[in-house]
Formats: structure tokens, sequence, C-alpha cells
């Protein structure tokens, strides 16, 4: 294979033909001097200054047109900053008190102001601050040091997006129209990027290792999605090869589009549930369109996240509505408060913990702050007059913490049937991503209504590694036979009690992954909208008997090869 | 029950009666003012300075004595430091300069010392003086502010050291010969300060909460450690019925005592291997006076810990030498270094992680970096020539794992083998401690020689939380019939195979669940050595049969509080 082919893990379908965009911070390092001209320094400063403001001034002026007013409001802060008399002022005196660079003088400057405005524990807008700062500081830096830093805003033609890593806040600044794929050097299907790319329904190749290493800026490439590979200058061949791929893939995505209100159902005839994950009431456009039979997750993190103090009772209760006046007839799930691990919240200060993954999370901080739990309940309750609702803990470990949960629940759900309020009677399940609640599973099962596996949790504890550290990432094994003998006495578990079995994380809608589950005879498949009418179709191509032979093999496997090896022989 | 008593979790044996000493920073935070008699501040500032001399000469004076001088030696850093004429000069001109009080100044300039020093990454010298100065600048603080500090250096008559908690550093400052007992507000039974009070032979109660803020120092204070409570101001009656307790443990330590050259029966004439656990070469006696019948886990880590630089072989060679040596024909199994999570190394370089728990550590290192893999596994090799010497490799998650690990140590056995070197054939086994390995045991079992359960660790996965964090403490359950199940599974897949299954952490000698292990016919039990006589005298009163019973009770069971009641039903 020549050096020109970069490999790495297809993390979301399509194929993509354009040039590279690095999204890649320049080094910004700078030594520190002595300086004797402090005119000269000054000097320097008001020129990267006014550097500064023409950059801004230009992305705040393409934000307008492809973002409008509101979003492009937010340059205005930075301009803000770079026009502050007292902190150039402050700057100006560093340079002349201490004789340094005025790269040194900035740094420090900035810095105690970032510093102040993060110690303001309690004011969001002033924490926000710091970050505007931060950003501003970068880019006066740049001109200072004559090194360029990307402009994702300014992208204005067709781009493949080439970085390290992608953060929720790169994501932000891009420009969707004009960016057709991601290629990364770390990452897996599940990093914030993968999940991204499938949102926006755009090739994505992660985890290549050496992608910014290798692809300079402005470099012809072609992105296979469909392999989990790139091209670096692709010849007149290739491109053809790779455009005829393109097409094939596009009309296959057209007659998958046809599965949108066909059923579920295995080569066999047996059917099981495809249902789709969401995160706000505004992705149900898309579930709709893809054919979802249900919502098997609804994160209601939204809600805490995007406000500045606890969302009231009635906003919560105007959000479930929705979503389940949005699928008349169909169930949803919506799981309660998954807060903590990677997910903080301004407005809970939480302490900080050496393995927040294994710390104070989800239902255990809603245990514990039953006034938070309990106004969230309530506000489920009164949805569940409207349509077909189902309340999901998260985090569970054991059944102590699930008869704690029911009973705070029955007491809210007696106290507005008291209060004459209209409430319905709303399934109760656990997420299972707690490997001893898995391993209890046939105790849960007497109780709960319904399971739903959390496999990116269940997976990470099962084998004590954090998915989103590089270094251990390689241990991220959903094949693994140890992770599917959890799977499967979970299933078997709640069959035994004739309760709905369920699986909501990547897994769910994983190719490989899928032929295995419909072999344990899982009833619900929940995925992002965008995997359904694929996962539809792998179905139908599915015997129900012969996966049940695969599934029994996998699970006496030794290793995760092995069982890709096994679905390779019975499927592919 | 009155107010003054305290209840908490009882981590090691013995009853205390004895003054309490209070082992707490005082609050040692100040208001930043603008100073205006700059002289004022400068002659406070010399004051404390002397103050702080002055307690620091006498608190190496008591070192010498009690300790030696090469120990005491350690206290000439700190004057050192206190005597710096260029340190002192900083402070004086950072009062003048900004006109801040002593206090301010003093922080303002040791921090930028201590930041200074830690950012030496290669000297590991100056990276310890960054304590030092830490240590000195907290001092004169408590002088500066009119506050006492704890010397606990000076303790010179019989006291229960009271705690919020004791890390290793302040257990290490305490002179044993007057410390009866411990009593913590955090912790468990797995804490440093609870292995530290077995380790002593000393009563403790942790977890209570609230001691640092009822008992006062030098209050009248009895410590049963035996039922994990605290009485202060005891009254007379109270005092005798204490002493008389206190006696009859004391008889029972002789009754004990006599069981140290007997076998390890059931009242039924089942034999269990009672083994111990080890950190140092210098834990053999406590292991021949407790009548330990092998050693299931020598910890290798303090040769890479108490290192400058990664340990030579000949160094390991004679250190694992020794202690097979020190065991003749009994058992030593040694683990493979397990270093990352929560113990780092100086001189091993490792980025930040978010879960350490969860990331680079123990076998996975040993992976990637083979180099010093090998060297330990040849040191290993060659000691096992001249004894009875197992190899065992924490935190296995794959059988892909193991099978590299054991390739690698065919290698190294071939090559001394070749180069005609003497080796012996040792056993080669696994910790079980990731839940993955534990679901899949039945596969390692046909691979590995043996298996010896970690339970800390396994619980903690498990349960997915961090036992060292005081918020989800409560979830370090192990009882849990979830965990026992692993165990179980662990314990058959050996037995089917002929493989000895062994355990070797805390849990090994908890006294609940060692009738519980004894009924799923676990093959080695490995603790502490102080906690084998206990445990043998334990196992003459169990009938194996009847706690089989026990034993298929608890895995059927639903919650940890169930099984305690069962454990109490069957045994006591």
């Amino acid at each position: 294979m020549p050096s020109r082919v970069l490999n790495g893990i297809a993390a979301s379908d399509g194929v993509a033909i354009a040039e590279s965009y690095r999204l890649v911070d320049p080094d910004l390092s700078f030594k520190k001097v002595k300086i004797t001209d402090v005119n000269a320094q000054a000097t320097r400063l008001s020129a990267a200054l006014v550097a500064s403001k023409k950059d801004l001034a230009q992305i705040k002026e393409h934000a307008i047109q492809t973002m409008g007013e509101d979003e492009a409001a937010a340059f205005d802060a930075h301009l803000t900053i770079l026009s502050d008399p007292e902190m150039i002022r402050q700057i100006v005196k560093q340079i002349r008190d201490q004789r340094v660079s005025a790269e040194e003088a900035l740094t420090v400057v900035t810095d105690s102001y970032v510093k102040l405005f993060e110690n303001m524990q309690d004011n969001l807008y002033m924490r926000e601050r710091s970050t505007d700062i931060r950003d501003v500081t970068k880019r006066v830096l740049a001109h200072l040091l004559g090194v360029e830093l990307p402009n994702p805003a300014l992208i204005d033609h067709q781009v493949i997006v080439v970085a390290h890593d992608l953060t929720p806040s790169d994501t932000a600044q891009l420009d969707r129209h004009f960016v057709k794929g991601f290629i990364t050097d770390v990452g897996g299907r599940t990093s914030h990027s993968a999940i991204m790319s499938r949102t926006l329904e755009i090739p994505a190749v992660v985890g290549t290792k050496r992608a910014t290493e290798l692809i300079s800026d402005g470099q012809p490439l072609i992105l296979d999605g469909l392999h989990g590979r790139a091209i670096l200058q692709p010849t007149t061949e290739e491109r053809q090869q790779y455009h005829d791929l393109a097409t094939t893939y596009k009309t296959q995505k057209i007659e998958w589009q046809k599965l949108q209100n066909k059923p579920s159902l295995t080569k066999d005839g047996v059917h099981h549930i495809l249902a789709a994950n969401i995160g706000t009431p505004e992705d149900l456009a898309a579930v709709t369109e893809n054919g979802a039979e249900g919502i098997g997750l609804f994160r209601s993190e939204f809600l805490y996240m995007n406000a500045q103090d606890w969302p009231t009772e009635d906003d919560q209760f105007a959000a479930y509505k929705k979503v389940v006046q949005g699928m008349p007839d169909k169930p949803v799930v919506v799981r309660t408060m998954d807060i903590g691990g990677d997910k903080g919240l301004p407005y809970l200060k939480l302490p900080k913990e050496m393995n927040p993954f294994m710390g104070y999370r989800a239902i255990r901080i809603s245990l514990n702050r039953t006034d938070i739990f309990r106004t969230q309940l309530r506000a489920l309750l009164r949805a569940s007059h409207f349509g077909q609702l189902g309340i999901m803990f998260p985090m569970i470990a054991t059944l102590a913490e699930f008869r704690s949960a029911k009973k705070i629940y029955q007491e809210e759900r007696q106290a507005l049937i008291d209060s004459g309020t209209p409430v319905g009677d709303p399934q109760l399940g656990i997420m299972v991503e707690v490997p001893a609640a898995a391993i209890l599973a046939d105790q849960f099962a007497k109780e709960v209504d319904f399971m739903s596996i959390g496999t990116n949790d269940l997976i990470g504890y099962s084998m004590a590694a954090d998915r989103t550290n590089e270094r251990v990432s390689y241990l991220y094994q959903p094949y693994n036979p140890a992770i599917l003998r959890l799977i499967k006495h979970v299933i078997d578990a709640c069959h035994h009690e004739g309760k709905l079995a369920a699986m909501c994380r990547e897994m769910a809608g994983d190719q490989i992954a899928v032929p295995i589950l419909v072999g344990m005879g899982l009833d619900e498949f929940s995925m992002s909208a965008t995997s359904i009418l694929k996962t539809r179709s792998l179905f139908h191509r599915l015997d129900s008997t012969r996966m049940a032979t695969l599934a029994d093999k996998a699970i006496h496997a030794s290793t995760n090869d092995e069982v890709i090896q096994l679905v390779d022989d019975f499927v592919f």
C-alpha cells in the first residue's frame, strides 16, 4: 500500500473528495528574553492588536452572512477585549517595568485576568469572559509570532477538516455547508467527532494517528468513511474509482430510504424494534424521516446543561410533552438527569474528583439531591398523561438504589393524583451500564419494567478502561466475549420475567454487533436516527436461527478478534 | 445512645484508652490588605522566622533521640530554607514594593519557588525541595497568624490520633511508641490509615464523619476497634468496662498465637491455604511469626517507588531471592510492576489522565515498555532457581494481554537457558481485578497456572465506584451478590481446569467474607500477616457443607445487606 494511503477507524459512512483544511493550532511558544528597547515592543503590540481586530471584523462579517446577527454578536465581546484601554495599559507597563517582550507581557497580564474571572465561581458571565480572553490572547500572540491561526469560520469552499481531535467548540465554529468530512489523529467510533459526523451525515475517519502530520493545508484528498481510509494526492484513476463508490453509496442510501415505513423484520420474519436516541425535541424531525418505531433514549441533560440554573418543573414538562406528542402511539423513554462524569453543570458545584467516571454522577446525584429529582419526576409524570412515556434511571449499580428511586417516584405520583393532576402510568426501567447491575440482571428483572443496556460505559467499566484515554482505548472492545456474555445475561433475564430488553448506545447500530444481538433476541435497538434505515436493511439479510448459532459461538470465543472473524464467516 | 458515643467503621481490632491528639491543620487563610507600615511587616516576618527555627530545632532534637541522626537530617533542609538570605530579601522586597502584608508576601515568593522547582521535571532532588518549602511556609504562616500547627513528632505520651484522614506522610511523622490508636472522619476498611493500623497492630475506627469536629485536643477517649466506636469523656464505669474488654481481647490474641504452627483446617477438616501479602523483604519476620503457609502477594512496587531510576536486574534479583529463600519450601507469588492509577513514579513521565484508575497502569505499561518488563522477568526467572516462585500479572483484562505477556516471558526464559543461567519453572498466573477477566475466567483457566482475585479493584470497577471517593464509597460493597457471583465463577472455573484459585486483598481476611469464601471452596486466602491467626481461628469454627449452603444462598440474594444478615444467621 502506498504511503499516500492513511488508515483509521471508519466512524461515519460516505465518500468525500475535496481539499484538506487543517484545524490545527500552530506552535505559540516563545522564549523569555530581557529586552532593551521598550518602545519597539510597544509598537509590536499595537500592530498585533490592529491585525487581530481586522481578523475579527472579517470573521464577524462572514458570521453575520452565514449564521445571522445573533450568533455573530459573540465576536463583539472579542473586539471589546482588544480595545480595553486598562488591559493594554497594563501590558505596556509590564513591558516597561519588567523589561520583557510583548509576548511575555501579554501572557502575564491576560493570564491574571483569566485567573481572576475563573475564580468568580458564582458568576457564569464572568467565567465565560475568561474563555473569550483566552481566545483573543491566542490570536494576538499568533500575530506577534508571525504564525497563522486557522479561521474555520472563514471557510468558503468544500473542504475535509483535518484535526488532532475535534472538540464541541471546534465543531460549533465550522460552517456546515462547506465541511464534507472529518479526519482525525485520535478518537474511536464513539468519540465526539464520530458522533457529530454521523449526525451531520458526512463521512469521517478517526484514529489515524498521523493525519495532522502527513496532510498539509489545501491538499487534494479522498476520504473513504466506508472503509476507514484516506488517500492523499489521488490520481485521476483513484478519483474516478471513488467517484463511482460515492455514487454506489448514494444509490444504496436511496434504497435504504425506501425502507422508511417498512417493518423491521429479519429474513425469517422476526420483528425487532428500531428506535432512535435524541438529545432535544428538535431532533424529532430526523426521527420521523428515518422511520424510527419509538424513542429508546431521550437524554434529558440538555434541559440542565443549556441553563443558568436548575430548570423548572414547567419548563421540563413542556419539553417532555412536546416529545411524547411528537411520537403519537409510539413509546418514548426519557432518561433522568445524567450529570457528572465528564458532564458538569455551572450551577452544581461539585468537588474535583480523581476518577470522575467512577464518581458522583447520574442517579447517585439524584438520590442525594432528591429536591431536583422530585421536580424532574413530577414533570415526567405530568407529561406521561399525553403519550406513551417511560422513565429510565441511569448508572444504577444496586437494587437498593432502584428501590429508593422507585419509592420517591411512587410518592410523587400519589401526590399528583391526590392533587387531581392527570398522570399516566409510565414504565420504570434502568439503564444497565454498571457491570454489577448486568451481573444481577435476573434479580433486577423481577422489579423493573424494562432494561436498556448502555454499552459505552458498560464496556468501559468491564474492561477498566476509559475509552477517551488514547493509551488504553484499544481495550474498548465491544465484541469481547466477556461483554457479550453480560449482554446475553441481561436479555435472558428480561425474557425470563417477560420484560423488554433494549440497547441504547452506539453498539445497537454497529453492523458487526447487530447480527449477534439479533441472535440473542434483543427486543429493541435504539441508535442515532441516521443509522436506523441501514440497520433495517441489515435485518432483512439476517436469519434468526443462524444468528442464534453465531451468538452462541461468540460468547464461547476467547477474544474480540475471534468474534469479528465469526461475524465475518456467518454474515458477510 | 449518648452523644458522647461516636460510631464508625471498625478498621483494626483492639481497645485503647488514652488522651486524644488532634492531627488537624488549622485554618491558614488570611485577608489581602494594603499596608502602610513596611517596617512593621518586616519585623513580624523576622519574629515568625525566629519562632519557626526554634520549633524546628526542637523537633530535630527530638527526632535524633527517637529516630536517629539519619532520619533527623531531613529537618536540616527545613532549617536551611528558613535562613536563605535571597528568599528573605525577596519577601521583604515584595512587602515594600507591593505594600502587602508579611503573610501575602511570604506566600507569593514561596509559591514562585515551589512552581520553579516543580517544573524541574528531570530533577527529583529539586522537586523534593518544593515539598520542603511548602512545609516550611506553612509553619511560618502559622506563626504570623498566631495559630498552632500540630507537631506530631513531639508527642511524648500515649495518645489516640484524631484526624480527618491520615496520609502516608502523616503516619511517617508519628512516633509509634506513643500512638495507641487512630480515629478518622473519612475512609473505610481499605484506606491507608486502616491498613497502617493493622500493620502496627493498634485499634482504629475510621469513617466516623465527625471525629475532628467533636473531639478536642487532649480529651480523654476510649477507642473500641472491635465494634467501630469511640467514647468521649468516659465515666469510671466505662473505663472499667473497656479495660475488661481489652483484657479479654488480649487473652484471645494469646489464644490465637497458639495457632501459629497449627494447620488451617475447618471444623470438618478441610484445608485452605493461609498466606500473607508483603510489600518488602523486611516484612518476612511478621509472616513467620503469624504462621503463614506462603506468600500470596509480594508487591514488587517498592523496588520502583523507592528509587531514583528504574531498578537494575541485579537489584531486583537480590530482593526476590531474599524472599524466596526466606520462605523455604513455601510458595511465593510475586506480582509484576503495578504502577499507574494512584501510584506514580518520578522517573516515568506519564501524561495526566482524567480517570487514572481506568488508565495506563500495571500490565498495560509493562506490555508497552517491554524493556522494563523484560528486566523484571529476567530477575524473577533467576530468583526462581532458589525457591518456589510464582509470577502474577496485574490488571489483565483480555486473553490477548495474557498471551502477549506469556510470550515475552517464554522468550526471556529461553534466552537465560541458552546462556547457561540456572532458572526454575515458575507458575504463571493473573490477578483477577478487571470484571471482564472474571467473567471470562473459564477461558483464562485453560491457559494460566493460577488466578488470584484482587477484590479492591474488582469491586471498584464492578460497581463503577472509586472507593477513595467519599461521595460514592457506599458503593464499595464486598458482599453484593454481583461481586460474590464473579468470585464464585472464578473459583469454579479454576477448579474445572484443576488450577489454584486464590484471593489476595482485604476481603480474604474479612470475617464476614471468609465463611462465604470457605463455602465456595477458595483454595488460598492471602492477607495482612496480622489477620492470619484470627482467620485460622475462624476456620476452626466453620463447617464446609453448611458454608456451601450459605454461599449458595448469598449469590441468590439481592443486596449487600441481605448477605450480611445471612452470614449472621449461619455463623454468629
